[in-house]
């Protein structure tokens, strides 16, 4: 699958990174119950497999992905943890290898935004999903972001990264949208709320972790495609990214992204 | 002064709305003591001072504003609600009329964003407050705001309002630089958090607020400037201003702004 970040060992830590450091934010709220049935799809390397287990320990979670790489990470991951509760399967989420009504929930974490047909993918999340049953989605918006100081540089950086990924005809700022597309595809909205972080030198570890670790690599990760396709001016890019790790030099810097959570229902 | 939005009834009349519209989003937290002093700078027609009442009845308010014309409009509110706990006076932020160390807090709210020295004005209200005492913060940043469906008029029109403010030399995204400023004043941050607003189909009063009370009528409080000044080509301007308004018409719309709001300390 065309993914804008790639599938190297560097992009594999950035997830993981990510995954821990967000975690209060993103899974605030994710608890599944004992002995439920639970689809992750487009679980990748498990990153956030690994939260999902810890918040949710007596879940049964079938997490599948398209990638046979991403899921030979997932498999390393789940020996090393000892998950018993965790069943890895190859497959595609548009063509889901289960019955109607197979699960009590599913749950999708920065997926939608890499597909072409997020509202196709969704529709069939709703097939296997029981009714009554829900979903909960979480996807970013790279729309969202900004930070302080903003140069011209690294404002084109972050947009090369946006461009990169538009050009695949996926969707960097559907965060914004999941509301509309969850309804679209038949099912029953009951939350959608942001899911933030702002960090400043209140908290440098934070702002660190934000910064450095997941911002900086992810547009990095886009990087040859940004400069072989010429989206962004080589020098202006190089620019850029050292304008944006200066966000977390400097104690003036600061920097907000937001994220969004919504959970709908199979009615 | 130099005032982005003018001094129209209309743009009185938003003032008064936004105020009721964002209370729950804006003061959350913001609670003084009965008998405490607190000097709200830059009070304009009063829009912030009704609900710091409402909160604070037993509190003793000193409200500054260099503009005669909000002042007079802050007097009829005062007089029609019976306020017994506030006082107006006109005044500038910048040379305040008050000796060292007069107040136990300070409050600023949509203000700093309006000026050409921001950190200037928070050292004169430094200056202003008693030691230990604490300063309130709180500004808007038009950089973080954005919607769905967002069509490239839309983002212009609104883009022409941060052109209009910052030709006047103003920042139109200060909220992100309120912890270096506050700190660049002398004054020591103890917490800067985004206090958003996001809304869709689910509370449609809520987006009908934002986008119909808030932000169509702050984009058009400044349509004389963007125009005349040829900030955004009037064709574009004027189908940027339907695709804003249409953001609150069709079940699809979203809406995202985040202000900041930040309390320090006179150490």
């Amino acid at each position: 699958m065309a993914y804008v970040h790639g599938y190297s060992k560097r992009e594999t830590q950035r997830l993981y990174e990510q995954a821990e450091i967000l975690e209060a934010i993103i899974h605030g709220s994710t608890v599944f119950g004992a002995g439920e049935k639970v689809l992750e799809a487009g679980c990748g390397v498990g990153a956030q497999t690994r939260l999902l287990v810890r918040r949710s320990p007596n879940t049964e979670f079938t997490c599948i992905d398209v990638s046979e790489d991403s899921l030979a990470c997932a498999a390393q991951l789940k020996k090393a943890e000892a998950f018993e509760n965790v069943t890895l399967k190859k497959a595609s989420i548009y063509e889901l290898p289960f019955s109607e009504g197979s699960f009590d929930h599913v749950f999708v974490c920065f997926v939608l935004e890499h597909l072409t047909e997020p509202v196709k993918a969704l529709r069939e999340l709703k097939r296997v999903l029981r009714s009554g049953g829900s979903a909960t989605v979480i996807e970013g918006d790279h729309g969202s972001c900004f930070w302080h100081p903003e140069t011209a540089a690294s404002a084109t950086a972050w947009n090369g990264l946006i461009r990169a990924q538009k050009a695949m005809g996926h969707d960097p700022t559907i965060g914004r949208k999941l509301t509309p597309l969850l309804e679209q595809a038949g099912l029953r909205i009951k939350t959608c709320s942001p899911a933030w972080l702002y960090a400043d030198r209140l908290d440098r570890p934070l702002r660190d972790g934000m910064v450095d670790h997941i911002i900086v690599p992810m547009v990095q990760s886009a990087q040859e495609q940004i400069l072989t396709d010429k989206l962004v001016d080589a020098a202006v890019y190089e620019t850029g990214i050292k304008d944006l790790s200066r966000v977390d030099e400097i104690d003036e810097g600061t920097f907000f992204y937001t994220w969004f959570k919504a959970i709908a229902v199979n009615e």
